[in-house]
């Protein structure tokens, strides 16, 4: 069998939320049983947006670190660890961008959009190099098997372009990662927006109580054509029904006929839904708590990962070092 | 007395030359005295252009080591130490590269310049970054005294920018350095080029023999209006003049009369100069002789100034790690 070293991370901007659940950490839970595989709390690239408020990296990592222990994530089996603790992820970003052009990031459509959506008045050279950093990112470890959107696709391209360049420039001791392309579609926010995200305020946290979750889902939008009870309704543009196909298996069918017919109501669909929110994050609360009165064990989990992750970076970089001929000495 | 810290170094490209001697080594072997001084041999920065071609690294790294050491650059006064071994470097250039844009990097004047001299065809962007690196480099350990030529003032000043606002977003921990501009002019070619470098096949080595040097002053660009011995000349024109000024103190003005009226003939000029130049090696010779038969030394000379750095930069990188809220824990 080839070895597989499946890698992933989150942006350390705040709790995640049922959009991570669905998009990523599910995926991570199921390929922790098959792969190796390292979880990073990205710290780093949260600055490129949230350099000028630093202060809460800590409380973030520690809760997304409780959102990924409570949602499934193994630590026995997933390294989890902190990008900025890893010197050697600074160091490659720094040697690869020496043969990366600045044209070849500025046409990468990700960085594009993403500059425009975050409506920064100019673009940061670290928000331009971003691609240059996930290149380190996936490198060091070198990790054969990314779990991505379709729309990080390009970025993902770009950091197989890299790795190649250096291969061929040196010695082709770096690996090209593969793209695990997600299934499931971005999870829409309970306001409709195409994106759930904490700063939107449409979000549905995974430390989520039962009556958040019922409160959340009450006054989410529903499709609006839907002024009476048995008005036909339109479930492709309901946020609720698209919960509804990406946390319950069963039953689906039968509330699409419900909701188009006209015989199923608003309100017993957002309970049914509701029940279902809640049945999925009932387990990760009994974690949580289980973690969340144990601050010790969780610092242990990242300082343990952390130091795994550290020392697979020391051996990837001497090897590096070999290859570009910086291997003077040792100090 | 206010503390001060001289921070210099040289692109490891290949042998030093006069010019590195007239521009600033002989400023670094005084500044010793003086201060406490560092030199670096910036690997990292020689990649900017010689990403493709890093195999001569090490060789050039002793070759510039023993340079320094034969200038009179004392390594018990002065801590020289190798970029690419201080990964603190590369993680400062991470942090920084987070709040600097790429507007103000692309419209610095060096940079325009240097983009357009390097032939490149495209922007690297690790060049484009190149001020980026160059703060890191200067921050890791507080210097405050930047030795520097009239062109390098918009880096410095861009450094010094850069600076004050990650004072100002975090904690003013960071020093912003003060330049120290060189009163020496660029040196030029032995062909009359504005600039002796290696690359151009017009520099005069700081290894040469006495045989080397005649040959070459013999072979240099002189004012061509002097066909005849009597012709009078145009002193300031002439690179052998420009050499008379840099490095002989006495008789300059004799010299300067006697070619303007025509006594002076080019071959007594360029022999008075052959001679000042050999006496100005020669000692430069004896130590260099010292050193390259001592390998061990030479290496033990790197590791303890890199050591030396290295603890340097651990202690600013607990700082900023510290005044970023980084400081989550050990590991
Ligand atoms: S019945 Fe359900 S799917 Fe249909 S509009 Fe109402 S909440 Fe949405
Ligand atoms: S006399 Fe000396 S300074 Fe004058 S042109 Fe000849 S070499 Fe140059």
């Amino acid at each position: 069998m080839m070895y597989e070293r499946v890698l992933t991370g989150d942006r350390v901007t705040g709790k995640l939320h049922l959009g991570h659940y669905a998009g990523s950490l599910q995926t991570r839970v199921a390929l922790q049983e098959q792969y190796e595989t390292f979880v990073f709390l990205a710290d780093i690239q949260a600055l490129t947006t949230h350099f000028d408020r630093p202060q809460l990296l800590g409380q973030h990592l520690h809760e997304i670190t409780l959102d990924y222990l409570s949602a499934g994530i193994n630590p026995e089996k997933t390294t989890i660890f902190i990008q900025s603790m890893i010197p050697e992820i600074a160091e490659l970003t720094l040697l690869f961008s020496m043969f990366v052009t600045v044209n070849s990031l500025r046409h990468n459509p990700t960085i594009k959009a993403e500059s425009k959506n975050s409506s920064l008045d100019e673009l940061y050279y670290g928000f331009l190099g971003y691609p240059v950093s996930q290149t380190a990112d996936i490198t060091f470890c070198k990790a054969t098997i990314i779990p991505v959107g379709e729309d990080q696709l390009p970025h993902l391209e770009l950091t197989r372009k890299i790795v190649r360049r250096f291969n061929e420039l040196y010695s082709p001791i770096l690996v090209e990662p593969k793209a695990l392309i997600s299934e499931t579609p971005r999870l829409v926010g309970t306001d409709g927006n195409a994106k759930m995200s904490k700063s939107l305020g449409n979000a549905i946290e995974l430390d989520s109580t039962k009556e958040e979750i019922i409160f959340k889902i009450r006054k989410a939008t529903t499709d609006p054509a839907r002024v009476h009870k048995n008005d036909p309704g339109h479930p492709d543009i309901c946020p609720i029904f698209a919960y509804h196909g990406a946390f319950r298996s069963a039953g689906v069918t039968e509330i699409r006929e419900g909701c188009e017919r006209g015989t199923m109501g608003c309100s017993a669909c957002k309970q049914l839904i509701s029940t279902a929110l809640d049945q999925l994050i009932e387990p990760m609360r009994e974690l949580r708590s289980y973690y969340a009165t144990k601050p010790k064990l969780v610092q242990e989990i990242l300082i343990s990962g952390t130091q795994h992750a550290r020392s697979i970076a020391q051996e990837t970089m001497a090897e590096v070092r070999e290859a570009m001929s910086l291997n003077y000495f040792l100090i």
